[in-house]
């Protein structure tokens, strides 16, 4: 199956999910660990959606999520920075999600600067998705 | 907001809905309504794509769903034939969506011949969307 790109971004502002978790981990040298991901979920009914997505972008994992759901996910900064995020900048999302996506770029800038190594830019990555949660709250 | 042909599908394939209702009417002298519906459902946060979807295929309503969710519907069965059908024949969904659609599709040319308005027509549409139902519980 191969996907057109509008199809793609008429999709994602469906279905898609630009989040940055953040997980204590007493291995790290700030105590968290910064865990940008781009996920598509789907009924395992579609899962040849997801296949198609993964080959279209060349990178990601297409897995069970839960139950009868399956999702496809890109964790790794390179590929989310050299890959998806062009993608999106290309061709932008019409719902309010690309502020999602534009708040999840901004992380993935910061982290490609290193600030999710220190304790500095860790505080300045909190306040990113701060701000995005505000903006969630007041919608 | 101008919306691409492949975005508007790839958004329905992600968040339209093809549904054919059933209602008990005792004014009708088959005794049921049939009710055919496209609809597409956002949080009010995105009604400009509601509306965008509306001026694309220029019929149709714009309305509140409940709470803060709003429904683009389309209702009108010239405007289903005529519009919303022949748009999803020449762009084809990708997820099993188009399956609905199809099924869809059958009702809508069941009505057109009149089977909505004799007892052994709804019969004939209760069956096509029994045939629906199977498939969503085998699912």
């Amino acid at each position: 199956m191969k996907l057109d790109a509008q199809w793609i971004t008429g999709f994602v502002d469906g279905e898609g999910c630009f989040h940055v978790g953040l997980n204590q981990h007493s291995d790290m040298e700030t105590g968290i660990q910064v865990l940008p991901e781009f996920s598509v979920v789907q009924h395992k009914r579609d899962v040849q959606v997801l296949h198609a997505l993964k080959a279209h972008f060349k990178c990601g994992v297409v897995r069970t999520d839960h139950g009868d759901r399956m999702a496809y996910r890109v964790r790794k900064l390179e590929q989310l920075l050299q890959i998806i995020v062009p993608f999106f900048m290309k061709h932008p999302l019409k719902t309010k999600k690309r502020v999602d996506f534009e708040k999840f770029r901004d992380v993935l800038l910061l982290m490609e600067a290193g600030d999710h190594l220190t304790e500095a830019g860790v505080v300045r990555i909190r306040r990113q998705i701060a701000s995005q949660m505000d903006r969630d709250q007041s919608r």
